[in-house]
């Protein structure tokens, strides 16, 4: 589409100047689709005069951009779409206001795994600190929930209830605006216009799939989110987060019993009553895959995330539990780390915890074999985190494997699943040969890798990274666009070296950069057999894969020409 | 040397059985020189009869074998030698006693960088906690200094002046006796027996350096230092520290108000003031290695390590330096970081704050320029850390030649001088091509580097490292023994890289495993130019390199079939 200049002088009519029109991402696709329709372009040539970030715009309300609006303040896009709300300051508060009809928005210094409720009831999520990948960022992407992260600039003081903003004061109560989109707080309630995927979008996306070889899965951790996924196309679950179903009240209770408990016995007795939970929420899972691939993570977090760490919350904790709370302060101080993201999680506990990893095999095949009685095809497979040695990888799959063959034993029932592992640690990549005799398939966790590939811890980078990317010393922010040449580099040699050794080795992506499309199109170079991004990414992530494949075979790209 | 059992019976002699006779590192190696002096055999066999380790024995003191002991405790054998004296529980108590002639033992649950100035005038250090690559532990080797560490059994308890073990109650003033070569914790005064550098071993270690071609150098990081790790043979220092300097009492305060200064005048104001400090360290340092290379590495470690972080202590150092508590507090939180292992060190802190960079690179040239025009002849090295990609690399090694031409320029006189970087980010060693650009030289810094590629931080995995060496997941703890099949997978293809592009690179490895024989054997094959460990592993050092070189050039290796 093209904005024309022109004027007539003297009966003569001069064409002043051209240039490609700025278009919302629904025009771009309807552009698209009526010029295949009006035989001025093929599929292809529509395919990529879309770019994959338009794509975002139509399936999350945007801010009306007729709509006068103030900025009070600019943050991070951390999460697109827009929302309008009144401000609340506690994730318990959130929920109560949201019970009660009410639009809210969260405005949190930072958020953690306590605070999901409340993020799940609030139409959008403030916070001043944080970059594009912390808790706040990550959990509002995929739940498709518009965040505008790190807007250093929002003071805000729950205990008062206000928030301040240069100058300016809002209490508890007042509207504001979030554009998550492009990172602006804006004052009061301003128009929406709400999300159109249109019949134009579904041709549009059937044409993606059919020229795309990339498989692109969701990363989901509740049926809902599994539905939703599925909704938006995707082809499977490439990263079920099973830790992120211990953080309901209920559940939270037995995950810290079984923390506290003296010795195995004691954490098993926790660990059972667990274990119908665990498979009531792999069995929804499955089903609403059913006949899809889902990939179920081991637990991954240290155990302190599970526990509080202020003396007032450890007392009240002590208290609800019946434990002295001297006993729980000692269990809290004993599991703090230096450094945790290096620390005692992903498949070491499950190796100095096996009982753990016996309650996860155990809810998930028993969910399988459940579903499979009522005629259902539930395709589970297991993945093994943060293998650093073939050695690790193999005492759990053969754990998980025993497990299996005595549920299946005792149902008298078999259901097909695999068990492999993530590839987040560069020791995994480079001795990926030695692990591909014992997985049956490689998720790169690119999160995790390019933290130890660069030596970067994701939430201590936002004090340097900004400068970093301004000053030209990294390009972009690793942990959002995929960097080719260190990390990429590790991810090619593991897949060369893991499909040398097991040639039909299924490989995924299922960090963050699954959903980015030029990473998306890395992963399909390399030969990957599909991405793993959060739902609401799917149809970004489906063209971007057909694009890349696209361009691979020699249909030259005119993206860049037409955005 | 054997063991002969025989008999004689009925005027008949029966030799009934004969094994490789136990000795003393001592005992070894003298047997070793007079079976050559004898013609028995020769020197490359001699050589090879004796086993690294060893030579640890001839360097310290240790427990005399004769004397009766009781053990009261084990812990790990964390820095060889052994120790008898009265017990203390604070660093600047043993300051104290020593000061007053009494040879003391330092007992903490663990050490810290304020400790150092106890644990040099301790004559040995336990700890409760930390594995072998603790603070204590890396520490105590690099003074030479006898150290058990990890002593879990040890409940010190400094407020009341006492240490029990397993029911007894040990007081301040009372003696006992360390044995960093086994780790025992032995109660009283044992006897010890003094170590003993005969000129059996002079000539041994002469023969050593015929045959190697790895050259030694050594980590140090006063003049002191420096001074005996040449007296041990260092060609050179492979690791100077330049934090450790920071940690003098009167150092930290003008440390701790760069720190809290608003703006880089206020740095830059403190900074002038650890200028002619680090000058003179630098100047004892580059005198005592007169002639040899001396690799100094700018900044390290985050800010938060040079501040107090308990409440009180905070309060404290506010009162002393006239600032509020408050904002002490505020500094020290807006510090605080998750990973700090992962966070903003290295040349993460040389761009954000280049006038560190600026004053460091200042007090190296100048010491080197005062030296010159004393006729001697400095060999600085300059060396980025943490670089995990060349842009870094080039934005600190220009800031370095700058000042150095700066420095050149006023005094009128130049000293040749190199500017490289550790690798020890896997990013690094994956784009060392790229590097080697603008390095004149790598140092592996393969603790980093250990820790990035198995994703497993040493100050955390002592609590499943034990585990996993005892289940034979990991055949040794990786931060001891290099792992050659991950990590020297990235050394090599770091090598190869960087020599592709730089033939002349000059390569060599800084981190603890410069010391450890097996890795040093690794550092020959891959073609490094020398290794550098602690003082006292020096020699170890070049008796593996001479090892290293006999075995690639065919000489059969019967170390193993002696020992």
């Amino acid at each position: 589409m093209q904005d024309v200049e022109f004027t007539v002088e003297r009966g003569t009519l001069y064409m002043l100047q051209t240039r490609t029109g700025k278009r919302s991402g629904a025009a771009a696709v309807r552009i698209a689709v009526e010029m295949v329709d009006e035989g001025l372009i093929g599929e292809t040539e529509a395919l990529q005069r879309v770019p994959p970030e338009a794509i975002e715009q139509l399936m999350h309300p945007m801010v009306d951009p007729k709509a006068h609006v103030t900025v009070l303040a600019k943050g991070l896009p951390a999460s697109p779409g827009a929302a309008a709300g009144q401000i609340v300051f506690e994730a318990m508060e959130a929920k109560e206001w949201a019970a009660d009809g009410k639009a809210v928005i969260l405005v949190r210094p930072e958020t953690s795994p306590e605070d999901i409720q409340g993020m799940a009831a609030a139409k959008g999520i403030l916070t001043s600190r944080g970059g594009m990948t912390s808790h706040a960022a990550v959990v509002a992407r995929g739940m498709g929930k518009c965040c505008v992260a790190g807007a250093h600039d929002v003071l805000a003081d729950p205990e008062k209830g206000t928030m301040t903003v240069e100058g300016r004061t809002l209490k508890r109560g007042d509207w504001i605006t979030l554009d998550g989109t492009t990172g602006r707080v804006l004052d009061g309630q301003v128009k929406l216009v709400p999300p159109s995927m249109s019949g134009f979008f579904e041709r549009f996306m059937q044409w993606a799939d059919k020229h795309r070889r990339l498989g692109v899965r969701s990363n989901a951790d509740t049926p809902l989110d599994a539905k939703r996924a599925r909704e938006f196309g995707a082809q499977g679950i490439g990263l079920c987060r099973t830790e992120h179903m211990f953080f309901d009240a209920e559940r939270i209770a037995w995950v810290r019993k079984m923390i506290l408990a003296e010795d195995v016995e004691g954490r098993r007795a926790a660990l059972s009553h667990l274990l119908p939970m665990q498979r009531s929420d792999f069995e929804g899972i499955l089903e609403a895959m059913d006949g899809l691939p889902v990939t179920i993570r081991l637990l991954d977090p240290p155990l302190h995330e599970f526990l509080p760490h202020e003396p007032e919350q450890i007392a009240a904790l002590a208290k609800d539990m019946g434990v002295s709370a001297e006993h729980l302060a000692e269990t809290v101080e004993s599991l703090r780390e230096q450094n945790p993201m290096l620390g005692h999680r992903g498949c070491r506990l499950g190796i100095s915890h096996p009982e753990i990893t016996e309650m996860q095999a155990q809810a998930i095949f028993e969910a399988a074999v459940a579903l499979a009685r009522k005629g259902k095809h539930p395709i589970p497979e297991v993945m093994v985190p943060l293998v650093a040695d073939v050695k690790e990888l193999k005492n759990q799959a053969d754990l998980v494997r025993r497990t299996a063959a005595a549920v299946f034993g005792k149902a008298k029932v078999t259901v097909p699943y695999l068990v492999g592992t993530m590839i987040e640690l560069p020791r995994a990549a480079l001795t990926a040969d030695e692990i591909a005799e014992v997985a049956e398939f490689f998720s790169y966790g690119t999160n995790d890798l390019t933290q130890t590939t660069f030596g970067l811890s994701r939430d201590d980078a936002g004090k340097f990274l900004p400068l970093y990317v301004e000053q030209g010393l990294f390009p972009h922010d690793p942990f959002q666009v995929l960097d080719q040449r260190g990390v990429g580099k590790l991810v090619r040699l593991g897949i060369e070296l893991g499909r040398g050794k097991r040639p039909d080795l299924h490989v995924g992506i299922c960090g963050e950069h699954g959903g980015e499309p030029s990473s998306v199109g890395f992963c399909h170079s390399v030969g990957m057999d599909y991405v793993s991004c959060s739902p609401f990414r799917v149809p970004i992530a489906r063209l971007a894969a057909a694009q890349a494949a696209l361009r691979e075979t020699g249909v030259e790209d005119r993206t860049a020409a037409t955005v």
